[in-house]
Formats: structure tokens, C-alpha cells, sequence
């Protein structure tokens, strides 16, 4: 039976612990979507958001959750048959490729594999687009943070492989477990479409999603010809210009988001983001410790936001998992895909501090150690050392 | 300057005033989606709408806005180019009949004229669906309550036109404003496809929308070919079957719903219906005590949920209601599309009860006499007697 | 059965109403009353208090209920068997008066006698001190507004009657229901221990109280022989100019009162008096328009935060407060004390607008009608004028 | 700089982390103590308190923080010049002898002493009774689990102690950090008035407090002769029969105990118990594991809420705990009265389970290594020995 006192401990890699302050601000009543006082929070919501994706340019709001921003980021620039290049990095880049596909995109040409612990290749990026003189292929679809493996690509570098073979297609990266979490720069990295969520690094509930659009991205969607409707950026964009929307707005979630959108400017994203990067390396260290293997197998390209930990052979993740949570009231994530059982995924993103995560390690030492799994002990004491 | 004390009456016809026990129950933290707690919740919110919709049919739960939801019941469905017929009973339906045209359908070979007055016309519809002897119209959409009119379609009669002539069309109801507040029967009354959303009688913040599913949508959507992937119905049944969603769902306004539908349960349907109705009277006592007329002009299709007044010639209904808002901090609901200007509309729906009406009629005659406009004062007092 | 759709009203003359913005910055999570950021809350907090209360002097916290601070007054600063003056103004300066003799003060003596209809009378005021020439009387206790009837004594004109005869003793005055409500100057009235509540004007929940403090009764303190402890000065002044408390500060509520004062200022105390004042003539006028009397029998004392309304001859005012409270889920004020039966009260303080005092009066009309009362209708309309 | 993202852990003795159950409860709108509704939560209160305490007699609750309640156990009982026996066994014991005094009650000649790291002994409380042979002394005070010490006093044996020698004094238990954490039977025991408080084992913010009476206390309060009003019993208990207060309750409080109660019952009180035993034996194992010394020194006497921590010769208390607070967000107890600087006391009661507690000690070994203590590294680890 699960012991339910304290604080539930969720660390899978989100939705994340919602800050209270954030819960508080949106428990706020509803106003009319069409009133001043709307205009002057979606004013000043969506200025605040160019900083966090690091843009000048329009974000696009969704009162939707991550998937459909993905699907956003689609419809809007392509047109049926548009070859879509992409990695398959994890279970969310394949599910992302599905989508592309049951749009009626052709998005197994260009499906370059992977073996789901490295990021998108730089190089096979390059070949794959040098060898499209014709220009064919329209997009290049990555996912920035793999929340299936803890695997950050290195967006910078796919964007001078495009560049260096001078290809135009478009380059659409999901930062749904980055943003706010991990640096990111839309303008700066030449990106076109950055698809994201409320759930991780925004600290919010589930139900908002975002693309943040490029010029180049505005001007494909002009000659697109993928149906669409809800998912258009335009008329959101001209309704955004009055402070309204086309439809109604999540009201109350976008409360919250005003409310997390001030928590990371009071911190910094600078600190944020170290803040991450120094959880991320005393949680591997943690790993480590336990003599176990984390799955990410590129030292620079492993994730801010979490951690996935492989299995010794002939153990059950979901098994450990189980345990923990009965035992801890702890949730961690599982295995997804083909990871299925043999990873847990430990989430040490979003509102977060030292002792949250010290008491994270120590319920994964304690459990893994309840498992009758063959660890070592020094695992939260490694991580105590990283974050001291 | 609005009067910023005491509570703000938002009485739009939605975005309602979500009670309190919602908002505090939205404010509890998120938890794990794909956890067994989760799973309990997914079930029991999954049963308890079920009876809202009067269906035992599957409703599928979106983490998005309404729009989201009539979009879901068309592309589900549908094919490029198949043709819809639709009734202009008022601007949502316009808008829909938009929606339809943007994706690829043939929205206006059948788009019924109509005077914003009046319901969709049951005689109109046999006669051209009689006309359509080889079936090639495949899908009637009709708006049940007009947000922006304030008249409630008769869809019993809708459905009895459908099939005195023996066509297959799928019927599609938007029951946006009147789900939770006007009587609706999805399977009793034969509608394939019901289009809802949270923020009216439903008493929730913005940010979910349903469809509920017949069998025959159910069929229809294995070989419908419009390109669909977010709104795809069958991967939520499957995954609802085990308590889950097949991507991310908003997770806290789930928890309101919960709570919003004990609430609905608690004060039985039938009451809630009567409610309704029992303050639509009131309100159109008052409309009429002020001398003002009512814009429904059938006396079967007044709506429970809201009422549209038309303004005296000469008089603009948006500076009324700036007026209203100014100096009593109440929301109105203003005039849409070719009724911009022309009506103001009330919303009584949602969590409610008849002080708040009172207040609300007071508001709305104080703001007639403060505008200057040629009115009676005997409204309120002819609204008292309905209530009392 | 009670409707218990839409919003209670919650129309005693307390507790009131508490704006939603302040039960969310009471929901925070308590911290350590030890620590810096509480202390920061502290000098705050007693800042902000000052302006309210007219005074540059200590305001004194307690974590207890307004009875409480009552007892803070007399035994802070009298001895055993002292001699206090007070007023029989209704049924709260009754209970004052006992809670002085329990407490072990001859408050007998000098009981001046009341209609319950009428405030504090000067000239019998200065006629009794006039008479104590050996000042042996050492408190006058004074209800600025007698929530129990509606009456608003005059404090300035009590003042000067101690004043003209120079007479030396103490001027309590109990603020509960008048604070934050009605003007009130602790300094420039010469108010020597002003007593208030949080669940009134200050809209907050119950559960604090305070005692302005005059530099003259700091001295009285210093020699007072009841016996206290809780309830001492000057433990709390002194831990007060650390940011701190002698004992357990109620936290969350003081949260609560964080947010209430913030509140107050952004409408302005003039704002806030004016408006009381407003919607309290509007509910007399409602009175007189149903041909009923108002208890208040003085002009120069109406309450703004209150009207006691007489009940006609052979009518019980708790049947109908409880056809109120049954069919329209409005709580008002009873009779107290000799008044049982007689007057109902209606509560119009805190945070309160214009339309929900249409529907607060709409109830009791409706009310009124319902319960067969020989009224007029003329009520709510004559209100509204008022309101208009 | 203090850290602030992630969760503040509060780990001072109290007031503890409330449950965001309990927070939202409270922050329900406050309804009519006078009220139906609220007479039905009272008796529902008063029925839940009573398994809490152990009694099937009157718990009086009053809207005041728990120093309220040793006055409101004194002035009930005692009249002047009573002689009261208490041990001196902190600095809370301290306290409750001072304000005794302060009562004008002899809490002097029976002031038994210690040394503040053993409880009451039941031998020297025999002895001193066995002397009194005219039965001077009136009541007996003992705080059940010293705040400032982490030291728990054992009731049964004091209970025997003066049953042994047939002394007819009034024993008072203040159970303020024991109640809800560390077993407690105040009819089994004997005890005559128990003292407690919201904000420890109760998991709500300070601002109400408790007598549970005894039939003797009860009948000593018809005789007793310090002045008193507020804190009267009678009242209390009369007005609860019929579901109500002699005057204003802290509702909101209410409806937070209310929830605090709920979850009480559903963990279960052993349960309870046991978990806060098992806690701080965990705390215990980290204080050795470290090489420093609990400040408890009767293993009987351990405290199941709270460890006190001496610190090595030399070093500082409160750096310690400054340094921790800035570094890792968390709120330590520091030492009161003549341990202050010498301990740092580490709360573990409340709504609290194993990870927090590990994050917890995990705070205190990183912050003891960074103020460069000459500590070992052991004690997390020993500390999840006694966990897993």
C-alpha cells in the first residue's frame, strides 16, 4: 500500500511538481475572454514568453496540450506528400514521425535511425541533405530533449549542417522537456518552429501548448495546403495583436503561466538553467555511484532535465518502480517504446531545489536496495558531493 | 473606472462563474498521468459524463478548447471535398460552417440561410436532404443553443425530419452552451457526433471539449480520409479502456470536472434543467418589462442558458455595456458578427442561482436608465415575480 | 431545502464575505515565525495597520477571535474592582459590560441605560463624569457600531464630552464592526484602546483581533493589577520591533490580512467609507420603500455597515430569515439579545459591490412577500434609485 | 542569497508543513457561525477531537494560538496564590511557570528543577506531593514533549507518582508537540486539563487551541477565583450542545481541522504514531551517524516529533542553521532560552514521510560539512538504514 503523508515525490520527467504559488494563481476566478482586463494579461503573457524561447518573433499560445502543438507545427508550413526529414533519438521523435505520417506527410524517406541513446547526428543530417539537391525535403523535425532517453541534441550544430549544404527546409525542434529547463535559443539557433509545453520546465498543469514561429515558418504557412483550422497560426496571431484570441482562451491556465513566467524571471534563466545542469550532474553522479549505467552515451549531450538509468540485465524497471512507489510515494518514469522495463527515467526538472532532489536519490538508493539489486551504496553520497 | 470591490459578475454566456469548490479542487498538485490513481480518476470522470450527454456511447475527453472538439467531430469523420449542410442560425454556426470550408469540405452547396432568429428549420431540412437523393450530403451540423442568439434548435425534430426521409447523413450537434443546462439526450435522440466544452454548464474553466461517439461515427471515422492525428478518437478510447490518455492530458481541469460533475449530481439534472429554464423566464419577464424585445422569435426556442435583447434603434449595445462594466462591474455578453452592436447577451447559465440573477437584471436596468435609453422600469420587478 | 447553486450570500453584519484574493494568499504554506521573511511580513503588516486605524501608535496583534481583544482592553490596564462606565446600546456593550464584571470590575455603577435604538449619549455622559468628582470611574467602554442594531455612536462628540469636564479616564471604543468600514480616527478622537476584529470591514475570516493603543493607556498598563498574561502589551510590542511575536502568530491568517490591507489601499479609505456609506442609504431607502421601520432611531447614527430592520407587530423575524436562507441561500443577520424575533439585520460591509446589494435586497423582498408581510414593493427600486 | 525554487522544507517543530488538503479546506468562503451548516461541522469537530485526545469528555477549541490554552487551563482551575508544581524541564516548561506568576498563582516554591534534557521525574514529583500533606499545591504542570528539548515526559508514571501518594492536585499536560504525533490517552492518564495546539501534530497553521477537561477540572472551574471570561470552559461547552461558540469562531481554522482530522483518521492514530516513532529513531541514527550528540539523555524520553542536536564545543547553532537556510531552503528549530546557540533542533512531525525526511538530514550533513564541523559523513546513511 502506498504511504500517503508528506508531499508525493514526482519525479517523472512531467508533468513536474507545481509550484504553489502557481496553483494559487490559478484558482483565481475566470474573467471574460473578450473584457480589458484579458487583453492586458494575454499583453503582457505573451511578451513575457519571447525571453524563455528566446525569440522577437510571435509565440503561439494553444489552449491544448504538447501533442497538438506538435501537430501545429506541421499543418501549418507542409502540404500532403512533403518529405519530413527525421531522428529517431526516442519514443517521442517515433511518435512525432507517426504523426507526420497519419498527416499524410511522407516521413519515412527521410527517417534517419538511431539507437536511442545519442542525439541527432550532425553529420548524417548534412549527407542526408546534400544528397536532396532537388530540395525535396521541406522539413527537418528534432527533438531537442529526448524525455524518453535524457539525450539532448545539439541544435546549434544541426543548424550549421543544414546551413553548410545550404538547404531550405524548414527546422522544427520540441523542446517540450527543455524550455525554461535547458538553453535554448529560437532566433539565435535559426529555428523555425519551437513546439512546446506547459507540463516541465513552465511548471504549470498540463493543457497549454506553444509554437514559436519564424519568419520563414509565417511565410510557409501562407502557401501550405495540410487542412487546418484550429491549429492556424495567423488568426491567432491577429487576434493576439488586440489581446484576445480566435477561441476561447484556457483562462486560468494561462493564470498560472503568468504567475511561473514571473518565478523564472525572479530566478534568472541563466540560473535556472544552471540550476538544472547542476541537479542533472549530481543525479548522474548518483548513477554512477550505484555502479549503474545511465542511458544517454554522449557526455555532451546529456540532459538538464533528467536522467535515464538502465537496468542491470535481467532486472525489471517497472518492477524497481513499483516498489518505490509503494514504499516512497515516489512516481518516477518508466521505460517507453523499446525501453520499456529496462530504463527508469528519474525527472529532476521544473520547481525544484537540493534537498527535493537529495530526497529523490535517496528513495531511488532505498528502493533499488529493497529490489535486491546488485548497487552500490555511494550513490546519494556522490550526488551529495556534486551538490555541496 | 470599474468598481473593483465584492465579487465581479461575469455574465457572458460562458466563460461561467466557476464555482468555488472547483477552482479549489483544479488547485490541488498534478500527479502522475500514467499512475494508478490517475487511472481511478480517468474512469470515474469517464462514467460520470456518460449521463451529462445521456449517451452509454464513449466521450472523448480533449485537453483543448471547444473549437478544438467541432474540428475533431468533422476531421474524424470526413472526407476532402464531402459535403455539409448546415443552417445559419447564428455566428458559431457560421463559424463552424468556416471551420468545415478551411478543411476541405464542401460547406456551402448545402448552407441553409437563416434570419439569426430562429432555430434551424426542421421542414428545410427534409425538403433539401429529400432532395439529395444520392446521399452525397454526409454529415448535418447543427448548433443546439445559439451563444450568440440566445435560440435553442429543437433536435428531436431534426432528427425526425433525417429520417422521414430515410438519409444517412451523420448528425452533428454543437451543445457548447447548452450541455449541463438545457435538456440533451445524445442517444436517445440519435445525434453521432456532440460537441461540448468545459466553460458553461459544465462550471469549468476553459481548456477541455468532448465529443460524445455513436456506432455509426464510430464506422464512419474507419474510413474517413481528411488527415487527422490529435483528434483521432480511437487512440483515446483505447487508452480511456486502461484509465489513460494516449498523450498528455490537462490533468488539473480533470480535476475539476470531477468535481463540477459531483456538483451536477448533487443537485440532480432535471433540476439543474428546470433551474435554468425557471431563470430564462425571469430574465425575458425583465427584457419585457423594460420594453425591450427579445432577439429569439419562437417562443419553442427560447434558450435556458442565455437571452439576446435587441437595443432600441439608434442605440449601441457596446456602450451599454462599457456603461454596466464601468459603474457595476458586471461582463455582458456583446453582439456577434452581423449582430455586433445590435443585442447585448446575457448569460444566467452555469453556477448560479437567483439572487445573482437579481443582481444581474438590476445591473442591466440601471445601465439602460444610466445610458438614457427609452426604457420601462418595470423589469426587475416583472423578473421578481417569476422567481418568487 | 437551501438552494446551493451560485454563490451564498453571506448578508450578517459578519463574518463577511471574504474576497477570494484573500482566502488564496491565505492558502500559502505557513513558514517559520523565527525566520526573515516572516519578520519582513511582521513590519509590514503593522505598518499598514496604522492608516486603518488612525493612529501613528502600536496596533497589537492577537491570534484570537474580537471577544478576545475586549478582554485585552480592560485587563491591560484596570484593577480589581475598578469602576467602568458604559453604555447600553444593544446587546454587544451588554456583553462587554458582563465580560467587565466577570472579570472582576464594578461595571454596574455605571451602566448608563439604553433604548437599543440610540447610540452613546453625550450629555449623560458628561453629566455621570461630571459627577465622579474623585474619579473613581477609570474606563467608559463605547460600541462605536452596534452590530446588533445598526447605531453608530459619536465618538468625537463623546470625547469632547470627557474633555469638557476633564475628567481622566480611559476611552475604550469597539471597532469590530465599523473598521475598515466606517471613518474612524483612533488619534484624532483620543481613543485610548481601540478594539477590532478581522471577519468585518477587514474581510477577513475570523480569528484575529487588535488593540490600538494610546500612549496614556501604555502608562495605564504599567500599573493595572488584573491579572494577565496572554493578553500583555508589552511582550507583543517588544518582540514586534523584531519582526516577531511572543507566542504562535496565526500565519495564514495573517497572510489574509496581508492581502486585505493591500486591498484597502488600492480602493482608498475615503473610497471604501464612501461606498459603505452608499449602500447603506440605498438599504434604507429599500426599508421605507416596503413601508417598514429602520431600529436605528437617530439620523446622526445610521450604520454604514448595517441596517436592523423592525419587523411589523406579530411577525417573526427568524421565520423569515429562514424562508431567506431556504429559498434563496441568503444568510441574514438575527435579532440578539432583547431584539430576538424583532429586527433582522442585513450586512452590507466588506467586500461588497452595488449588484450584490440589488440581490441581497431582491431576497428580502422576495422574502418579505413570500412570508405574507404587509409590504409595499416599492423597496428595491428605491434602493436602486439610490444606487443609480 | 536563500534559494527559492522547489519547496521550502520546514523543519522547524512546528508549526509543521500543512498538507495542501488541509490549506485548501481552508480556504473555503467562510459561512454563518450562526448557521445550520456550521452547527453540523462543530459537532462534527468536537466528535472527531475526542479520539484524538483519548477522551470521551469536553474538548474546548478556542480561536487562539496555544499559549491561549495554558492560560485558559490555569485561570479555569486556579485561584490566587494557588501553588502550582512544575518541573523545569525546557524552555516551554519555563514559560507556562512564568505566566502562572504572571496569574498571580505561586508557580515558585513547587518549581522543581532540571537539567533540559530529562523529563519530569516522577520520583522527585512524589516525593515533593508526599510532603505537601495539607494539600497546598493545586495543580501539577507538565509539558508532555518538551519543544526546545526533544525530550518526552512519561504521563503514566507521573499519574502514578500522585495517585501513589494520594495527592488530590489538578494535573495539566500541555501536549502542544506531542498531540497527533507521540501516543496520548488524557483518560487513561488521568490528566485533567490537556493543552494543545493546531500547528504541530494537527498539520494546521497556528491560531486555535484546545482544553480537553476532565469532570474534577471542570468542577474546580465553578470555584476557582481568577478572573476570566474569554477562557472560560462553560460557555464553550453550552453553546457547543447546540453547535455553536460563545462567540466568534476562526472558521476558516475549522474547516482546516476539519480536513487535518480526515486524514488523521484515514492514516490511522497507530499508524500515525508509529511512522513519527520510526522517524525520529531515523534522526537519531543520522545525529550518531554524524558523531554528535542527541540532546535527550534518557533513551525512554526520546521524542517522536522533534531531535535536538548539541552542537560540538566551539561551534554555533544559529550559523549552522543560517548556512542551511540560505544554501538549501530549509527552516531548522534553534535553541531557545538557556540553549540558545548550543542546539539546533530538527522537526519530524506532521504530514511528513521517509523522503522528506531524507532530504532533510541530507540538508543537515551537507550544511555540517560546509561550516566545516568536525563531523563524520555517516549519518544519512545509517539514517536510510533505519528507513529502507
Amino acid at each position: 500500500m502506498t504511504l500517503r503523508t508528506g508531499r508525493h515525490f514526482l519525479q517523472i520527467p512531467g508533468p513536474t511538481n507545481v509550484p504553489d504559488r502557481v496553483l494559487r494563481a490559478m484558482a483565481a476566478p475566470t474573467i471574460d475572454h473578450r473584457g480589458p482586463e484579458f487583453a492586458e494579461l494575454t499583453k503582457r503573457l505573451l511578451g513575457a514568453l519571447k525571453p524563455v524561447f528566446g525569440t522577437a518573433g510571435p509565440v503561439v499560445v494553444y489552449p491544448a496540450s504538447g501533442t497538438g502543438a506538435w501537430e501545429a507545427a506541421l499543418v501549418n508550413t507542409l502540404s500532403p506528400g512533403d518529405r519530413v526529414l527525421s531522428f529517431e533519438t526516442g519514443h517521442f521523435a517515433v511518435l512525432w514521425r507517426e504523426m507526420a505520417r497519419g498527416l499524410g506527410l511522407d516521413a519515412d524517406t527521410d527517417a534517419l535511425p538511431g539507437d536511442w541513446r545519442h542525439g541527432a547526428d550532425p553529420e548524417a543530417l548534412a549527407e542526408r541533405l546534400a544528397a536532396d539537391t532537388d530540395h525535396r525535403i521541406k522539413a527537418v523535425c528534432v527533438v531537442h530533449n529526448e524525455t524518453s532517453t535524457g539525450v539532448t541534441s545539439r541544435i546549434p550544430e544541426l543548424r550549421a549542417a543544414i546551413d553548410a549544404v545550404g538547404h531550405p527546409a524548414l527546422l522544427f525542434v520540441d523542446t517540450i522537456s527543455s524550455l525554461g529547463s535547458i538553453d535554448y535559443r529560437h532566433d539565435e539557433w535559426g529555428v523555425d518552429v519551437t513546439v512546446a509545453g506547459s507540463q516541465k520546465g513552465l511548471m504549470l498543469p498540463p493543457g497549454l501548448s506553444f509554437n514559436a514561429v519564424s519568419d520563414k515558418a509565417l511565410a510557409a504557412s501562407r502557401t501550405a495546403r495540410l487542412p487546418a483550422s484550429f491549429w492556424r497560426w495567423q488568426p491567432v496571431i491577429d487576434a493576439n495583436a488586440k489581446g484576445a484570441f480566435p477561441y476561447t482562451p484556457a483562462t486560468n491556465l494561462l493564470y498560472g503561466l503568468d504567475e511561473a513566467l514571473r518565478m523564472l524571471e525572479e530566478e534568472g534563466l541563466e540560473n535556472v538553467f544552471a540550476r538544472h545542469a547542476r541537479h542533472a550532474a549530481a543525479t548522474r553522479a548518483a548513477v554512477r555511484g550505484w555502479g549503474l549505467e545511465v542511458l544517454c552515451a554522449d557526455e555532451r549531450e546529456h540532459s538538464g532535465s533528467l536522467t535515464a538509468v538502465l537496468m542491470p540485465e535481467g532486472h525489471d524497471a517497472d518492477k524497481l518502480r513499483k516498489v518505490i512507489l509503494e514504499r516512497f510515494d515516489m512516481s518516477l518514469g518508466s521505460g517507453l517504446g523499446r525501453l520499456a522495463g529496462r530504463v527508469f527515467r528519474i525527472g529532476h526538472l521544473g520547481n525544484f531545489n537540493d534537498l527535493t532532489l537529495a530526497g529523490t536519490l535517496a528513495g531511488v538508493q532505498m528502493g533499488l536496495e529493497l529490489s535486491g539489486m546488485p548497487v552500490q551504496r555511494r550513490g546519494l553520497e556522490a550526488a551529495l558531493d556534486v551538490l555541496r
